[in-house]
């Protein structure tokens, strides 16, 4: 969605991250595990150095990528993230250990729409950051929203799906299509909703930012 | 830089906005005074309503359109915002007073380079939004980033100018080169700054996002 030219620029003056994050995302690629694109990343970030959360939900944890990059911009957060596939959860205990983060962040193995008594014993989360199975996102935002904090944030990545939510036809595959329609669903259910203050920014896979409304 | 698609996908679900709002915005238009676009706009405002912050220093008013909405997203926001153009300034005088809002929105007329004496009067400020002269950015900074509150917030529109700042080549006139190389400079120096952690978000014309550490 954003110029090749453009995002390239802001990864080259991005500041420099450690071998072991960029060891991370060597795997990521290799492997085709789906983690944040850069700019997406530090805009992620941002709202996190701005709430300094205490404590973060995240819906997808993936090799835990985005849960190690999270705890380190905000020293004082914990996190606890849910994965629901066994290799990735597994290799995201050996990552999240590597980086001797256990104490700060948990992880859940199980899928979002079963273990909401689990989360629930954490909660309340200042923070819920959603980056899991896209047609599920009005179920998860359902299910967890009652556990944000007054003045929480809520980010829920992928709302533009590479822009396909934003082309008015050329879907071929009848899979996208319905895909597309549930997150453009998603997206005008949130924009509309009377308790949080909605954007969308059009920034890596896209990114709604919900503020509640204290 | 975001593709016109997308753009417009963001716009038409943006909420509705207010009639006297959307005057404003029909004025600009008609009048060729740049403000920020809508996406761009909502990406501030998503940070306004995180923060909440008590005094905003914006440089940059133009005919008021951001102060306006900024303290419309944050009710307990104060707004001291400088135009160097008096004719804008004037404008910007009876916008904020058709919005009864000249109580939390005080103008200053003149150079942001020569008035930090009177800005100072307010300071500190929690927020500081920078929308003005790009050639003058750095010292922009360097005069008002002193005046922020330890846990403030800097957001500096305008980083990537229309693209140019992220092309390699191709800049005919001798006046864009110049003012890309200050825009550049200004983008590398903050986002090696110790004092703050820095995005780049690619929305609207490039948005910069400074966070103080604290």
């Amino acid at each position: 969605m954003v110029s090749n030219e453009v995002n390239q620029y802001i990864e080259k003056i991005i500041p420099a991250r450690s071998e072991q994050v960029l060891k991370i995302e060597q795997y990521a690629k290799l492997h085709n595990v789906p983690i944040m694109e850069l700019t997406g990343m530090e805009t992620l970030l941002s709202y996190v150095r701005l709430k300094k959360p205490k404590r973060i939900l995240e819906v997808g944890t993936a090799i835990g990528y985005s849960a190690i990059r999270m705890a380190l911009a905000c020293q004082t957060a914990e996190i606890i993230s849910i994965e629901r596939d066994e290799e990735r959860y597994n290799i995201a205990k050996e990552n999240v250990e590597s980086f001797h983060l256990e104490n700060r962040i948990t992880l859940l193995f199980g899928d979002a729409n079963e273990l909401q008594k689990q989360v629930e014993n954490y909660a309340p989360y200042d923070f819920i950051f959603i980056d899991a199975a896209k047609g599920q996102y009005q179920n998860f935002f359902d299910h967890y929203s009652s556990m944000l904090s007054p003045d929480g944030i809520i980010v829920t990545d992928n709302v533009l799906f590479r822009g396909y939510v934003a082309e008015e036809s050329g879907l071929e595959s009848r899979r996208l299509r319905s895909l597309v329609k549930k997150i453009r669903s998603f997206n005008e259910y949130i924009m509309q909703h009377p308790d949080y203050q909605s954007s969308i920014l059009p920034v890596g896979d896209g990114m709604m930012v919900s503020i509640r409304n204290s």
